[in-house]
């Protein structure tokens, strides 16, 4: 049953104030998510609402941490709908493993943990104790149409006997 | 067998029009390739053929879109034949799970998917279906050598009883 | 028995001259070890002692490769000590399999091979021929807390039943 984690993904969802009802696209020649045995990889989402890249800019110059953060959400949104969509419901996420998280920084900008946190929250609030994952993040030049954060995911799923 | 991996490789070298029939070198204290169960990873590659890193600078100043694409299609090519090498054959490539592609870019360059599709293209031409992969791309500072492009790999392999 | 790796890595600490007999802290909500099956990820080091960054900056301006050098080697070492406490001993851990090394660059930094096998050397010493690994060094804007190194690893650990 992932009736919690989908009502805590709504809610997370009703917060950022943006509609993922529509496909989830991405833009380039890859796919979305690829399971091998027990693990799931998903490709670096950007903050893309529909067709659009919602937060664009470098943190720290023309755009705030607090929109950094709200661009780490909706990017963990995305490889969470993601997820859900090629494994046919977020109960069969077993273990984040790995969490990547690039920003696209100013000089001077250091508060990568910061906007980093904003990603894991969302995971520990839509998985509990199974969201809980080793993270990795930095701070770089660019980032894809521009994006202010880029977050990639590794996690462990349920046993193909159980799926 | 990979006669037709192995073909489609061929091709990909024609059309770049550089010799990779020496050793592939890497820089450092490290090693090309790590086979662990059905998994290998491959280090990052930069566009380095023979001793030389042939497209150096950052996408969008000095560095052309369509070079950088070059450059990607570079750093592929020697993480198949470092896979070829390791795996004893291309056709030991069960499916290509991640795709790392760090862009050196200049502070308005935001076309890394771009040129990340040049490197995805790659991987479909020569292993079809099984080159379909997830992705993460982000525009760096610098690159070792100063090189424009690093690509780096996971990929599954074939169970130990099948190499 | 892990007592030459325990030897080889006391002897590291010893000749960076800093003291990591504390608690290994973290900076975000995330978990510096995940175990899944026979791997293990760890999450981003930078060159944290006790609650201090200690190498600060850009490599290749304000901070020296012989400085960015030392940070990598701290990096791998807080790396090596949570494998420890989460493994329950060195000798647990099989084979390191990817590192990767984020190097925060002045714009013509290009030496990032070099820093990374500051890092590389440490895992050679205390693993051995265990210690070899793939890696993906670059070289980026910034990383958390202004920090010139930061170092992510996956390794193989011994299966359950060794443990």
């Amino acid at each position: 049953m992932d009736s919690s984690r989908q009502a805590a993904l709504n809610e997370v969802i009703a917060g950022l104030g943006y509609d993922f009802s529509g496909e989830i696209r991405i833009g380039g020649d890859y796919v979305p998510v690829v399971v091998d045995g027990r693990t799931a990889f998903v490709s670096g989402q950007v903050p893309r609402v529909g067709t659009e890249v919602v937060v664009t800019g470098p943190a720290g110059s023309t755009v705030s941490l607090q929109q950094a953060q709200q661009a780490a959400m909706i990017c963990t949104v995305r490889a969470l709908l993601l997820l859900r969509q090629s494994l046919g419901g977020l109960e069969n996420i077993r273990r984040v493993l790995r969490v990547g998280v690039f920003v696209q920084s100013a000089p001077h900008f250091s508060q990568h943990s910061e906007v980093a946190d904003a990603a894991s929250g969302v995971l520990r609030k839509v998985l509990g104790d199974r969201g809980a994952h080793t993270r990795t993040s930095v701070g770089v030049m660019q980032l894809p149409k521009n994006a202010t954060v880029e977050v990639e995911m590794t996690v462990g799923i349920e046993a193909a006997n159980d799926l």
